[in-house]
């Protein structure tokens, strides 16, 4: 068995089993992969995170797959992590898309992992976040953090990286053209996709005007740019990177002060949703153990206190005070 | 203004206009509105919840609709409540599909909520739990809750209804047939939409296949039931509702038991769900009040400690002791 200090030194050098191992580790909860992650992090933030998100069908495995290929022609390392709220008996790995990008399997500049809920749901930010912590480590240029753009979790992944690029594709239904309006506030670079389809400069344009009248974009210094693609052609795939160096251009200008607000932002939500994970998992486990959340469960299902109620209740009783002392009187 | 226990009063009476403003309250976080929303879960646990998820697009809204249609046909009165993803500026009114449900608008025996994420990424499940609260209170013999079934906390509300439904089209490419399967697990019926399309005997096949390698429903008495519709010509409504029945009528055999169990479950989530917020949102507020978030938030930053580590030593520090302490010992 390796020692902690040694699988550290293997993920950095970027080696692939090393790194691929980890993964799995942190996937099962093998003691000590978790203290390997935190030695890891000290050695992570040079990557450029582009996350890519939009509704299912509208292309983000095919771009993905292009953006690949376009930053290794320039020689940059590449890891990508897509999120994708599979069944554990599917998995992500026997899907057409998946299997597409595998080509890259190959390329030891490429590393793709692919996530998937695994049985319970909750926890795929965590892994996802944990994965591209791994990946910054291993030393990797560009990180693409690839998620379907519909849920509240999976859009959060892909607005925490530097660069967010929202795709969507022409002549979708009202049903589709809502959720793609929910996500375009977290949006630099919005891609239309599947550009040959019918009214898709009229996408377009309707973009952008959604654009306009997001009032707090005008308080931005950085105004999104919006871009046709097709990407199984390979069409508009160069202009559109060319769009994300303009975008991380813009983040490093006046040294890196928009850079260093999105690492900031970034740092911020991941030390919170691990905060939040942890707590409650914590919770959950002493109230279980304890017996008192099946006396809490009890006493609402019998009417007399309410979910409301009693979560306030635990939370004035059990948190109130803790949190008032300082830490170093804590026990 | 009128008193807290006339709201309650006037909601119970199923009076639109008062659950409404409550509605509305709430999402604004108006003080006493939560209150109300205590006094008022005493008054609920009768309707019955069918949840009713799947992709963008399936048709999940025509659905619904026709849904409405066939139970107050019966003389039921049905609550709905839309969850979607949508945008503060767009909003769930203009949307075709909600449009074409408002027909039901002039009908007291309906009453219909959209619900979108208002600017912010969080909080919608909590919104969505209060609304259904709000219709079991008011009288409703059934409530529909449908959700975009592909982010996690989207898919769990329909999942915590008493009968969930998870419907899907024929032909539907790789991608979504991989979230459709990620859900199958929790449904207790699925529908085959737009049953007109090529492929629809096919696709109902493919479903009974993988509900035969679901080795977790051999433990348990229900066997999903898959229908056939074409919800915008009413076709196969009626055979689906005799199956959301027949679910029903599974529920309440030998005194209840299963509708029991997923009564438990419902009001576990619930409490857990509210405990998780709750406990965040208090954590937040307090470490920003008090300067800790930021400190440590700079320490992350300037890699003396990473997100990991910081949080874990957190809970340690806040929880660790307050959890051990019991009720009445705390101050």
């Amino acid at each position: 068995m390796e020692s902690a200090k040694e699988t550290v030194e293997r993920v950095r050098r970027g080696e692939v089993r090393a790194a691929a191992r980890l993964m799995r580790d942190l996937d099962d909860g093998v003691p000590g992969a978790r203290e390997i992650l935190k030695q890891l992090y000290a050695h992570s933030g040079r990557a450029h995170i582009i996350g890519i998100t939009g509704s299912p069908g509208v292309g983000k495995s095919t771009l993905t797959d292009r953006l690949i290929q376009d930053l290794r022609q320039e020689g940059r390392t590449v890891g990508v992590v897509a999120v994708d709220p599979t069944s554990p008996f599917t998995g992500g790995a026997i899907l057409g898309d998946r299997i597409r990008m595998q080509r890259h399997a190959l390329d030891e500049g490429v590393f793709i992992r692919s996530l998937a809920t695994r049985g319970h749901f909750g926890g795929l930010t965590a892994s996802a976040r944990a994965v591209i912590t791994v990946l910054d480590a291993m030393g990797k240029d560009y990180i693409l953090v690839e998620t379907v753009g519909v849920g509240q979790d999976e859009v959060e992944i892909a607005a925490t990286a530097y660069t967010t690029m929202v795709v969507t594709v022409p002549g979708l239904g009202d049903d589709i053209q809502a959720i793609k309006a929910g996500i375009l506030e977290v949006a630099d670079i919005l891609v239309v996709n599947k550009a040959d389809r019918e009214g898709a400069e009229r996408t377009c344009q309707d973009l952008l005007q959604m654009l306009e009248l997001q009032t707090f974009r005008k308080t931005h210094a950085w105004k999104p740019r919006v871009f046709l693609t097709q990407a199984k052609d390979n069409q508009g795939v160069e202009e559109l990177m060319a769009g994300v160096r303009e975008h991380q251009e813009f983040l490093s200008r006046d040294e890196g002060k928009a850079l260093k607000a999105a690492r900031y932002s970034r740092v911020r939500q991941e030390f919170l949703d691990l905060l939040k994970e942890g707590v409650y998992t914590h919770l959950v486990r002493q109230l279980t153990q304890d017996g008192r959340l099946e006396g809490i469960l009890q006493e609402i299902l019998e009417k007399r206190t309410d979910p409301y109620s009693a979560s306030e209740a635990f939370i004035a009783q059990t948190l109130g005070s803790a949190l008032r002392r300082k830490p170093n009187e804590g026990g």
